[in-house]
């Protein structure tokens, strides 16, 4: 802060000089004592002055009795499981009332490396909303004997992205198992961030006793893969935060409310984690967490908190969480606390969102970053590729037991003289592949699906998790082999083909995992894409690239 | 932390190598979920590593049901006010459980500038009490036009003392008319401190409305100066805490726990800020201020956590406040929460006290500050210098009220041909003079005091809020002279004169403030002392030179 600035925000808060706006007859959620307090609140200079009936203004707001609210804060959400770049983000999550977030761009970096975090950064600067970075502690995610990431984060890029002022901590450290075992390089990226007083999160599902012990001795004060209340008070007791998560797919937050109480309640937040835009423009974000949470008997007082000066505290926000003195003036009006239907947002004093629409003009170019539209780098992709050696009349097949489990099968699986796989009609199981494409390698990993239902075609998509190499999932070779070209030729996304033909394209050309399409359409895209791989290709489940904390467990065992 | 150093920690943690000790049948004080734990507490690398049955270690405690208490944490206190040097304030609040002070060197900066800040640093490592300073922000407290101080701190030596890693911190910012009028220099120490994301403490007397919102825009995040209710409500829903007061003589907490609720305590912190020696070694420190909460109603780990938790998250002590892995190994047995009587201290994992004592010894030299020992400057001291002329029969009178409260009399007073004053031994009135001892300048004020109740005599003494001249009392000019020497000739202290003759002494040869007697000998002397000036010199207050919120007031309006 500079001494004009500093003196104009005291001259204002003292009432000596006028405010910039007022907002009247406001019903002011204070949530530090945990009441209400009506009066005029003022705003100068971005920040909160006060609530005061002697603060004038040029501007003037009636909030005819409606609730001032703090503006809300996820600490722990990725952007790209919106498919959407920051800017696009900013506009979905800013009209349900989320001001700030922090953003682990584990995705896009797995994919491009520090270019990838450079251009998230790029892009948030083109929106209202405070998008503050974590640094993706886990590139790869995934032991590189079994899968080729397109980059490799080090201590070093932790450090870079620290000095450079790119990142705000450490992301979630996924690999748990590092971290208890003391692995060598954990040790370092741990390190640069402890050292440089920087936010470690957390990523610890089922991890108890004296692994736990272990993770949080290593610096890491925070989790959200919690999906029990004992699991949620064991991480309590040691010092974490617990973020109880509400996202698309999981949904821990109703179970683990029920270990909520006055005392521990302030070192729990929300988190949405994992959202898709779907759910972020039709039902909400933080603000359908809070109507979940007060819906499931927490106070709203108390849900606010923890969508707000819980965050702050806990991730070290220091200048906002509550609606102070000297504070960002980030509020949104909301007739009742418990409905929690956003009218208006403000950020920084400014209004960003009024009637649930944002105000301002999203611009989401990928100026500077022609680099992140070509990702999927791909030699001329044969069927040949796509054989199996089949030897026996029984063979290992993944079982897709919902959209975030899977198991280990043995079955029976009809194959040609050759050996190769033979689609059956009466039994749902498909070829799946994924398909090295960051680096030219040609590696490609060829399986058995059970469970996805498709029949009669393929699907292929530049979204696997965490390295986001090409899967693609069939019936015949062919179709696959059309699939996996199309996403070559479309530079990723998803790709729907039966008969040869393309039957429905989903481009996600920003490092094939982002759209650059307006927001409407995106929607509307996804919407006919899932509903022709359901109609045509008869796939059981929902057509999602999704990521998920069951699935990288044990995955990350193998590390 | 280095790498070796992490590394052993989390095996340890983990369990794959021997704890560095075990506390077994612990109850453990969980003060983030509010819940006690019972088991086994291992510790390693002075660090908490978890609880756990399975930890083994060559070092066993059997705590035999006691409980584990975090190590208690000090937000504001001036360690001056107990006059003895920061080695020894060690010796005496470690036995209370208190493992963690943030000290304000107020007085000893206002003598001896940064030289004072070394010497107290250097001092503070001689004791297992980790003392943090903060940097006081108001050298002269007072307008210079009024007293001479014998340094001055501006926003140079503030950042200097942040870049040499000699503070932790702005120490509480007493003029709050500077803050709140938004005046060049104060603006300069905020924003040197505000720029390096330093604590900023707070002092705000009755402050309210408007000026409590500048105050609080000014990045001004806690206060301890609440008598009440409403103010202290009114500084938490402007995002500060609030430390509730229990000194020897500011005693405010009792009233301000009226205002504690489930949902705002987690803002409430307990500090001493002023406490006597005798005070410490025969009542308490914070085990009193937490026997008292509980007695005034407050769940009995609520009040642990407004000495702990709360505590460290204000101050952004991110590595100690409670029991849990990684965070530093401070903590105390006790048997009885509501009792709260200290058993034993552990700091970084070594026990310093066992039944009440303190362990270690107590080396309080101050070798390489024989300068501080010299504090006292003062050319030879005449009556001329107490002359006064009076030129009515009635005349302006300091009216003492109680121990920290004043008023402006005009009485009727008896003077001499020559106008001077004439003591009588049927008005309790007497002479009063602040003879400046810094800079030879010569200058000596002269007033009258009512209510001190002295007959026939003088007391003088070194330590006078806030710039610390000589202050002197007395019924006659010749007791006055010969105290005024006596003080020069031992270079601090207090001393009592009757009939030209010295009858008690207290000498606190460090800064004019601080003893170097041992403690025990200390506490005798100013036992013996108070008993000498109330039985022989008649006085009825205590003799004491005590700071205040109620006198420094009415002094900073003027500044």
């Amino acid at each position: 802060m500079d001494k004009p600035t500093l003196k104009q925000l005291i001259d204002q808060a003292a009432g000596r000089q006028a405010a910039d706006m007022v907002i009247k007859n406001a019903k002011v959620v204070d949530v530090y004592n945990g009441r209400i307090i009506e009066g005029t609140l003022a705003i100068g200079n971005g920040r909160f002055l006060g609530i005061s009936d002697d603060y004038l203004a040029p501007k003037v707001i009636d909030a005819r009795g409606q609730y001032v609210v703090p503006g809300l804060i996820d600490p722990h959400i990725h952007i790209e499981s919106a498919n959407v770049s920051p800017a696009v983000f900013g506009s979905l999550v800013t009209p349900h009332g989320t001001t700030t977030i922090l953003a682990d761009p584990h995705e896009i970096v797995n994919v491009a490396g520090m270019r990838g975090l450079e251009y998230m950064v790029a892009s948030a600067k083109k929106t209202a909303l405070d998008i503050k970075y974590t640094m993706p502690s886990c590139v790869p995610a995934a032991n590189p004997n079994l899968e080729t990431s397109g980059a490799v984060i080090t201590a070093d890029e932790i450090q870079q992205s620290y000095d450079q002022g790119l990142t705000y901590g450490l992301a979630e450290f996924m690999n748990y198992p590092g971290v208890v075992n003391a692995d060598d390089g954990v040790l370092d990226e741990l390190l640069v961030s402890l050292n440089a007083n920087k936010l470690i999160d957390g990523h610890s599902p089922a991890l108890k006793e004296q692994g736990l012990n272990a993770y949080a001795a290593a610096g890491i004060r925070n989790d959200h893969e919690c999906t029990q209340v004992d699991e949620m008070l064991d991480r309590i007791s040691r010092g974490m935060y617990v973020y109880l998560r509400y996202g698309t797919v999981s949904k821990n937050m109703p179970t683990l409310l029920k270990g909520v109480t006055p005392q521990n309640a302030r070192f729990c937040c929300l988190c949405g984690d994992d959202l898709q835009s779907v759910t972020l423009r039709e039902t909400g974000h933080l603000d359908e967490s809070i109507r979940v949470a007060i819906a499931n008997g927490i106070d709203p007082i108390m849900a606010i908190q923890m969508a707000t000066i819980n965050t702050a505290q806990c991730t070290g926000l220091a200048d906002r969480g509550g609606i102070a003195p000297g504070l960002k003036a980030d509020f949104l009006l909301v007739d009742d606390l418990e409905q929690f239907s956003v009218n208006q947002t403000f950020i920084n004093g400014q209004k960003v969102v009024a009637s649930g629409e944002y105000l301002l003009t999203t611009e989401d170019s990928v100026t500077g970053f022609d680099d992140l539209l070509q990702t999927v780098h791909l030699d001329t992709f044969t069927a040949h590729q796509l054989k199996l050696n089949l030897t026996s009349d029984k063979t290992h097949v993944i079982g897709l037991q919902s959209i975030s489990r899977t198991q280990n099968l043995v079955l029976p699986v009809a194959h040609t003289a050759d050996g190769d796989f033979q689609y059956h009609p009466d039994e749902d199981i498909a070829k799946v592949a994924v398909v090295e494409r960051h680096h030219l390698t040609g590696n490609v990993g060829v399986g058995l699906l059970n469970g996805f239902g498709i029949k009669n075609g393929a699907i292929a998509t530049s979204i696997g998790h965490d390295s986001h190499n090409l899967v693609v999932v069939g019936t015949n070779d062919t179709d696959m082999v059309v699939a996996i070209e199309a996403l070559k030729e479309s530079q990723g996304g998803g790709v729907a083909v039966q008969d040869g033909q393309i039957i429905a394209t989903l481009p996600f050309v920003i490092g094939g995992l982002m759209s650059n399409e307006p927001i409407d359409t995106l929607i509307e895209h996804q919407k006919a894409f899932n509903a022709i791989c359901h109609d045509k290709l008869h796939v059981t489940a929902h057509y999602e690239a999704r990521r998920n904390a069951t699935q990288r467990h044990p995955e990350l065992a193998d590390y």
